[in-house]
């Protein structure tokens, strides 16, 4: 049976940006569905009581200077959004708006137009500028993205997450194990690829 | 001129036993000194008003889980200490009263005790047990370990880790370059490699 294995990410999240640049380099060669799931980071975070790192403190600073380290390392753009984090529930509706391909061509606009142009992917007409490079129709897709369904939708995939464990992003979830972070890529590779161990 | 990497780490962080199991796998073939520096993570995580990942959070139970599976994909034992964490202060004390290879023969057997075994190394029977084990002198080692300067040395590397940006453990540090977790040895070692990037 062909496995499954979900992605959850928030668009305000600079490690998912690193790991949907990685990602199809690590499973390439594995008989898996990636089924991208972006998630509301901020629902989980309150619900745990948690804070995004912050610069000024000890792991702030090391996730700031690493962000770029990692960025570094894969060759992609990097450019801080002026406002970050910033919200992604605009980009993550618009995506549940998209049919399959189209919203994971999305979602990769997205991530590079927030964190390899630093641009405000919190601003509509940014979002609207978007969807047409990725050949959507525009005014279909944001009129979807406001309906009841798809803001349900997007509640709904964010409330699986956390009842799959996620507590940060990126997170993997692959027959009910979560691996956490865009480094740990590789051991949902493995765990793919064994069938667990 | 011959590299360096430090490898911070508290006795009492289980991702700490998993990175000395794997550590001299992924460094093999570099030309790089390792050094060995305990230090006390409990004086690091009052500076920054941390706590310990407590299992019953999303987090802890997250953390617990993927320390099995680390464990597991490595081939080690695992038996959780019956308190954990625990106090690593004297086994530290007893790693800078030792000679540089006793003292990495004797980190590794208190991980192994501690992890492996589940015992209790803050217990001084059982680190005494330990220092025999690797051969070293019982009595002039625990002499040693109270003296004031091999209280202050302990100190001094836990300051000094700081000083590095240092906020959790394993840390990884080379030419100014801190790399945070048992995942992040491949960047480390990619890193001395490179030369950096």
């Amino acid at each position: 049976m062909r496995k499954k294995l979900t992605f959850y990410f928030d668009f305000s999240s600079a490690y998912s940006y690193v790991a949907q640049a990685r990602m199809d380099a690590v499973f390439a060669g594995l008989d898996v569905d990636i089924l991208w799931r972006p998630i509301l980071l901020g629902i989980i975070f309150r619900e745990n009581g948690w804070t995004p790192v912050a610069p000024g403190t000890a792991k702030g600073d090391y996730t700031f200077h690493d962000v770029e380290r990692c960025v570094r390392k894969e060759g992609l753009p990097l450019r801080w959004p002026e406002t970050f984090p910033f919200n992604g529930m605009l980009a993550a509706r618009l995506f549940y708006a998209l049919e399959d391909e189209q919203a994971v061509a999305f979602a990769r606009a997205v991530f590079h137009a927030a964190f390899g142009e630093g641009r405000d992917v919190a601003n509509p007409d940014v979002l609207a500028e978007l969807l047409a490079a990725v050949g959507a129709d525009v005014a279909a897709a944001t009129e979807r993205s406001g309906l009841d369904a798809v803001k349900a939708w997007l509640r709904e995939e964010t409330t699986a997450a956390m009842a799959a464990g996620v507590f940060g992003a990126p997170s993997f979830v692959t027959d009910g194990e979560l691996f956490w972070g865009a480094d740990r890529m590789e051991d949902a590779r493995d765990w793919l690829a064994r069938g667990g161990w």
